[in-house]
């Protein structure tokens, strides 16, 4: 085992408590002969000791037990979410196995199913909440009405949010997760580098008050979804109808949605990071490669025959929720339409509140390119009857799209 | 394939269309080579006729099958619950395989993560919402206020119900999901006649007020739990309180609730029933087994070492809600508390409702053994000063205990 933290540690426990279980599931003993830790002097009763840490050089060690023929097992997410073909490519070379159910969304059994289960049927779009900490930060703006500092810092104290929380807060560990997902559930590969990202940094109080006001709230989103013959993979906050299973998902936890042809919809809820829920994971996969080399067999590889193109955010349909600070006089809603209709832009609803100086008007647009949306808000923000856009959040998960 | 009704036209429907996908994933392509109808007349364009229907004569035609070194897929709950360890053994020396992902909750992907994604953890409890028609029947009741029969009647003009809705309004459908469920959570053999079972045809309007006055919906659960050295398999409708992921689960949908002492929580939700999304589940097993068959090796088997006994239901710990009619007078309160007292239980909460004739007392237990609730129930039942006993239910998934 490489690394004793807090993942590591249980699984080493879970390998010693429950022995004579996992014996008699696998019809052979696990030994674990050794551990790798980066300072081994905080583990006096650890005899074996190796360096790891970030991509490398845990790619290279990865890459030479492959080849080695030694079966791998990984909850490193940036790694196989950069570079998970090269592993793989390896994994089928020395025909063994490379599971790594624990790097996205932990104990929830996921992958598995996207890989196994799911394999005769033709998964359309998958919308994952796979990061606790923005997941915690935006429930807690949800349900106190706080801004997102009141919220990061509340996080920070009850341990939900690391000291440096950028990889959560600005999307990076979604984007990983969602290269993952996007991958499995489209046979084809897809890396970090291909997904859009946009962090929750930006959410406000104001905006999830604006989603509240159209029975809405804000999650971050990892969405992967095929469309026109290639694959988008984006990492988004979002508003979220109330009425989607997805929006229930409160505190830490994470889910996810997967929507397939025959299948219909499906949800996977669950703990998503913390030592334990991991280490169930990792010991599942550590089972199945037993099972499998007491089999003499390997189990399912990778799946990425389909090799289709990333879909460029400005080419996906999306949907946009804008609140516009405007003055109260005619012609201010003709002009606003007019810069949507320029983009080919469709209004789905507008909706005044307060008159005068408080005037707002909230639009929800149908779905259209992002590109155009984004041009249209950019358009709209040099018009001289728009005092402000006091709210733009795309929209997700609506009916009747 | 045996059969070509509702499921069956389904798969053969995605192996048609997905010839080329299904061939990819698999490195071989996949060939219908015959299906089996009772009524051949109304499938004049198949080529191979065979009958089929329960229990017999489909046991021995799968036993045929595996024993001559076919594996199987198999989506007969009612078979694998009464009989699946004949089937699991007969695969077992063939060294074929023996899947079942549609027999329980349809498309949800639920069997493989249990036999191996958990396979390194420790399941404690399993709690299921497994059978669509009833739980569309609850929900309603719980949406309108309306009783059984006006909610079966809609279920049945709906298309929910079937013209003989016995096996699914009795819980004989549930208690074979469950005896599957429990079997492959705890690694034993579990059949349906070892699970206990209630229906749902006496749940009236008024156990569905109680329950909202106490926060709670009520659903029919199927139950599989470890407890001291054995397992409890329990199918029975009782009060959920509805901050539980379980409540929110509508109209005819599936979900099942697994609890691992590594994992934490973990919720699969989905629909359970209908043509395609069982054909997707179908599929995914025919796509795994011809991965194993190409691969030269055969999928996990089945797990049933631990050999448990089946706790009795009279020794299971429950709770209970039990809504009183009572004579408004002095000593009426000290006189149920004696009762509930006399069978070493303990009341968490009792609250009265109305005054005079209109007085009920209605009281929430700690848990305590199945049969010393119910004989606790009859004992109420007979005492002077009780008019009657309005509702009796058990409570499931309150926090606390």
């Amino acid at each position: 085992m490489l690394g004793c933290g807090v993942v590591g540690s249980q699984v080493a426990r879970l390998l010693r408590e429950q022995a004579d279980e996992l014996a008699a599931r696998i019809g052979a003993p696990l030994e674990l002969v050794g551990v790798a830790v980066r300072r081994p002097n905080r583990h006096p009763d650890v005899p074996v000791v190796e360096v790891i840490g970030g991509i490398e050089p845990v790619r290279t060690l990865l890459l030479d037990a492959l080849r080695g023929g030694k079966s791998v097992v990984s909850a490193n997410k940036a790694l196989l979410a950069e570079d998970g073909a090269t592993l793989h490519d390896a994994a089928a070379a020395a025909h063994v196995d490379l599971y790594y159910e624990a790097a996205v969304a932990g104990a929830i059994p996921l992958l598995r199913p996207l890989r196994e289960s799911l394999a005769g049927d033709r998964i359309t779009r998958v919308t994952g909440i796979v990061n606790g900490t923005t997941n915690f930060i935006l429930s807690r703006m949800d349900a106190t009405g706080s801004g997102f500092d009141e919220a990061l810092a509340e996080a920070t104290a009850l341990g939900y949010a690391e000291a440096d929380p950028t990889a959560d807060i600005d999307g990076f560990d979604a984007a990983s997760k969602a290269a993952i997902l996007g991958g499995l559930a489209f046979h084809t590969r897809v890396t970090a580098g291909d997904v859009y990202r946009e962090g929750i940094g930006d959410v406000t109080a104001a905006d999830i008050a604006s989603a509240k006001a159209m029975g809405c709230t804000i999650k971050l989103l990892a969405i992967c979804e095929r469309a026109s013959g290639a694959v988008s993979a984006r990492v988004y906050p979002a508003m979220l109808p109330r009425s989607h299973p997805l929006a229930a998902v409160g505190d830490a936890f994470n889910a996810v949605f997967v929507e397939a042809d025959a299948a219909g919809s499906l949800m996977f809820y669950g703990r998503g990071a913390g030592g334990a829920p991991s280490a169930s994971a990792v010991l599942g996969d550590v089972v199945a490669v037993a099972r499998n080399r007491r089999n003499g067999s390997r189990g399912t590889g990778e799946s990425a025959y389909a090799a289709l193109p990333i879909l460029p955010m400005g080419d996906v349909a999306t949907r946009y929720h804008v609140a516009l600070d405007v003055a109260d006089r005619p012609g201010v809603l003709a002009g606003v339409a007019g810069a949507f209709a320029e983009q080919q832009v469709s209004i789905q609803t507008v909706r005044q509140e307060g008159r005068g100086d408080a005037a707002t008007l909230v639009i929800v647009t149908h779905s259209a390119a992002d590109a155009a949306l984004a041009k249209t808000v950019d358009r709209l923000t040099g018009m001289d009857f728009i005092r402000g856009v006091a709210s733009v959040m795309r929209v997700e998960g609506m009916p009747g799209e």
